[in-house]
């Protein structure tokens, strides 16, 4: 498991590279916008502190995703000078592999089963590194950095609301905030059509749920499972989950928009939803805001 | 004329009760998302620095505003205990005279031309304080706020662009750019439409615009003119106006939604549209961000 010193370190490392989101006042509590980071999401924390560590990043760096973690990635490599290999979907939308393009990645398509299988294989053909999305300690550390700010910019924080999937996120945040003030709550939040980890934690082991149902949310970058170290780190510091249903999730997106000027995609606005739900207070991490432009038209013109 | 101390010391006197922005790469340059502010605009900061120098609050404030300056003044208000009197012409949105509502504000509803004389007027019936939108040097003092963290965070700024019409904020920021800087370049942005500071600059000498016209452009908040005391600072530190198109500007508002995940409102994206057609680069100030919805629908839906 990742400890207070691991993120402390990745805080240095990847502070002159990232946004330093300030908290904004959401109705009675308050938000953290990581939909200001340069690629629009938390990701880039974790991407950044990873391949810093990475002992030998000469011959490159591979990763697999059709989300956020490609242009994390890409952006992080390109920042280092280090070529990168993303391996995307082909069901993944253009703009997305354009983006990832567009940071100087290399990008190849492959069937949704074959991923991993030619992530590993370029591992193997290049020498270069693999930087998973979230089952990864120094992934993990960056993430939890979230963390560290929240309680530096809000001493008194009561409950900290954060979402929930591979569970990368949550492990860092829930780490840093509980080694220092094991008295803030540290809420996960997850759409009620992908809430594996609400489960999980009831039955006090790890469930899976069916991939093709976990498909079925709007949050799309919500459809992940946690590994065996996310899950031991959620186990050991998540105080409770909230599930909230896909029309919370998009009515948080418009009141995101009307009342915090600010694009969340659908899972970025997860855990606002789920602040909502519980009443307001405490701090919500906006997690993305890479949406559709044409999802957040029609939910705007509601 | 306000000068480098004043700005400094209303720095002391609004931090902790404004967002401090953090600059955010865009394109070439950053932007200064102001629209991130709890009313979101960056019209806080003067609302604030001016309410608080009061000498005599205690019978309260009045404004007239329709717009950002409502909301500002309201929430300044409520911040301190004070009653405050917002006066609204009867063209106003529904939904702005209930924000300001929101705020704990009395709003007095009245026909366009009345409503400076009913701000008099309640001025001279409770013994309460006018605070004007723009034509003050606590108001000035407080917009400039911007400009000492634009310094503190990218100290090594070329240019600095900022939306003009009364010339609050541009007058605040420039003097603190300038008095700190003389080097970096100070921007002045307004739309085509509205455009009487560009001819004024040219021409050397302030010149009127019909407000009819003025009126066209939808960037709403950008339609008022300079008054005596923020001329003197533009004339004095400003370098330069761009002007940009309506056409320009909501594609900037576009452009922000897609590639910086803020929701600007047509005035807010004068100086990101400037900044763009200049080719990029430098500091411009996202300035607010309260856009109708269904305005922003279209524009997505485009």
């Amino acid at each position: 498991m990742i400890a207070l010193p691991d993120i402390r370190s990745a805080a240095a490392v990847i502070a002159p590279h990232v946004v330093r989101t300030p908290l904004l006042p959401f109705g009675t509590g308050w938000i953290k916008p990581e939909n200001l980071q340069p690629i629009g999401a938390f990701k880039l924390r974790g991407a950044l502190n990873a391949l810093a560590r990475l002992e030998n990043r000469s011959n490159g760096v591979v990763a697999y995703s059709s989300g956020n973690h490609a242009q994390a990635v890409a952006y992080a490599a390109r920042l280092h000078g280090v070529p990168a290999a993303i391996v995307m979907p082909d069901n993944t939308p253009a703009v997305k592999v354009e983006a990832t393009r567009a940071l100087g990645a290399e990008v190849f398509i492959v069937g949704i089963t074959e991923r991993v299988e030619r992530a590993e294989a370029l591992v193997a053909e290049r020498g270069a590194a693999l930087i998973p999305p979230f089952d990864h300690p120094d992934v993990i550390a960056g993430q939890g950095t979230i963390g560290l700010e929240v309680l530096e910019d809000l001493p008194d924080v009561e409950a900290v609301v954060v979402p929930m999937s591979g569970g990368g996120l949550i492990s860092g945040v829930a780490t840093a905030v509980k080694s220092l003030r094991p008295d803030v709550r540290v809420l996960g939040a997850e759409p009620e059509l992908a809430a594996d980890i609400a489960e999980s934690l009831r039955t006090g082991e790890l469930v899976r749920w069916d991939p093709l149902k976990r498909a079925q949310t709007a949050a799309d970058a919500l459809r992940d499972e946690p590994s065996a170290l996310t899950w031991e780190h959620i186990g050991r510091y998540v105080d409770d989950v909230v599930t909230v249903s896909e029309d919370e999730i998009f009515g948080a997106m418009v009141r995101l928009v009307r009342r915090a000027r600010l694009v969340a995609e659908p899972s970025g606005a997860v855990a606002v939803a789920a602040q909502e739900k519980i009443g307001g207070g405490g701090v919500a991490v906006v997690s993305g805001g890479n949406v559709e432009p044409a999802l957040l038209a029609r939910l705007l013109a509601g």
